[in-house]
């Protein structure tokens, strides 16, 4: 073993141990808890891994939200009660290892890149179509954190200025449209148009329940209404990868998270819609469309990735 | 000297020879031509150069458009009648130097970053604010070429799916709203409505001919109509600005361009709407905004580095 990596997440801590390949050799959870318990939780998770695995030559953290360089959680939007969380000083108080803390989107780019769907690819984005939007960015074969270690907050790119109002207090943001919540909302509103009989059946019968999964449902079922749902949804998709190209041009697009659950339906949609909104399409390479292969690990086996290159330094 | 850069815009080639600090030790210019007489245009520049300054240890060229990272462009917006010209290949067969072919914006932010605005920071985003909107990005001390060395491209982010149509086929690209054509757009759609009065009458009464320059000509004189239009020209160029930061979280952002020259009158109301529309602004450092230092010789002191870096490795 090389190194741990616990990754944070809204319900449980997962915790790895990885050999130098990033290959898991360990693995333990615990659930996350509210507020500043959350340290607990990571130094139980940490020596759970100890007993699994022998003695970490270094522990890496991903945790969701705005982490600053110092390993500081600003604020959180999946763990409730956290502000201004110093994760790096409070956990490295409590063990013997070199510690990194960073956040859990930058370090599930990191393990897609080296090896994982990136790999290979000097120039990797990775977008986390989850309950909101988050990922991270390998530019020029390297990692890129930002001037304070917020790269990747691509669900609140305004796409829309006069769209719907986004939780954080804006309007149009991605994430209200390229989303799991923003697949779901648009098929509400093609619901109560009266659009959508087949998917509101399987929400139960009533259109303010329907969710993204019946939306899913109802197209694998070829479902006209429901097809046209993920063709719309694609196009918001589409809108924001366009978007990373045009600024950053990578070789490829990681996209991860809940809904690359339903990869084969959202593809092709995506892809055609990438090509009609991107600038001069005939004259440049289209960047790769992949899903993630690490799954739910692929925040933990990063975290850990980093630690390991960081204690080699 | 250490190298010389030439910059191909739209109506003149302009060239430079450097020291190693990236001072201008000779200038020269030649009228920019069309098609593929450009290429006796850069050569024409290195010789002038070459009489002024001596033999130039290393040549860099930048050229609006699209550029491979072998030095091709493959289509301009600028320069009529190009396409998929190797301007490396066909100029390298003509000059004895280490040559080194990219992208006019690309090579204007390294000098802005190397000794001009962006000085002292490790992640700078350069937005060029002129007919259409370019630019190049900094990110961990390193300047992002991307994949196919198309990096850049933001004018064509789109942040208004449904908004009006752009000559590149899309809709509500970029700058649409915040480039200098932008600004005459809104303007036009504001004088047709009949609020714009003193901006109409500055282009001599007609809606259809009010340009950018009498909207800040008359924003100046404190104009209530005029100074609203440059408040809607500030919001959208705010939101690309956030969409950058949500991506990229740069330290600072260099504005280039035509419009750098009314900076006094867009930096405040830019600033204002930049806050409102950032993700979390309460929990972030935010970006300083500052407008370019070399002015339009920014392009061809960027080649002029560029190229002697590539020498020095």
């Amino acid at each position: 073993m090389v190194a741990a990596g616990i990754d944070v997440g809204g319900t449980k801590c997962l915790g790895v141990a990885v050999d130098a390949a990033g290959r898991v050799m360990a693995e333990c959870r615990r659930p996350t808890p509210r507020g500043e318990a959350v340290i607990d939780a990571l130094a139980g998770v940490a020596e759970d891994l100890e007993a699994e695995a022998g003695p970490l030559p270094a522990l890496g953290v991903g945790v969701p939200g705005l982490v600053t360089l110092e390993g500081v959680l600003r604020a959180s939007p999946n763990i409730p009660d956290v502000a201004e969380l110093d994760v790096a000083g409070r956990l490295g108080a409590r063990l013997e290892m070199p510690l990194v803390v960073g956040n859990d989107a930058t370090w599930a780019v990191l393990a897609e890149w080296r090896i994982g769907a990136g790999r290979g690819h000097d120039d990797v984005v990775m977008v986390t179509l989850g309950t909101g939007i988050g990922g991270g960015v390998v530019a020029g074969g390297r990692l890129v954190v930002g001037a304070n270690g917020f790269t990747g907050e691509f669900g609140h790119m305004v796409v829309d200025p006069n769209g719907p109002p986004c939780p954080c207090g804006r309007r149009g943001c991605w994430e209200r449209y390229a989303s799991g919540s923003g697949l779901a909302q648009l098929a509400r509103i093609a619901a109560v148009g009266g659009r959508l009989r087949r998917v509101v059946e399987m929400a139960g019968g009533d259109a303010a329940l329907v969710r993204g999964e019946h939306v899913q449902a109802a197209a694998r079922e070829e479902d006209e209404a429901a097809l046209a749902v993920v063709d719309e949804f694609a196009r918001w998709v589409a809108i924001g990868l366009v978007n990373l190209t045009n600024a950053l041009d990578p070789a490829m697009f990681v996209l991860g998270g809940g809904l690359a659950e339903g990869a084969d339906l959202y593809l092709d949609p995506i892809e055609r819609w990438f090509v009609s909104l991107l600038y001069s399409p005939q004259l440049r390479p289209h960047p790769a469309l992949a899903f993630a292969e690490l799954g739910e690990r692929a925040g933990a086996i990063g975290a850990a990735l980093a630690a390991a290159e960081r204690t080699r330094r």
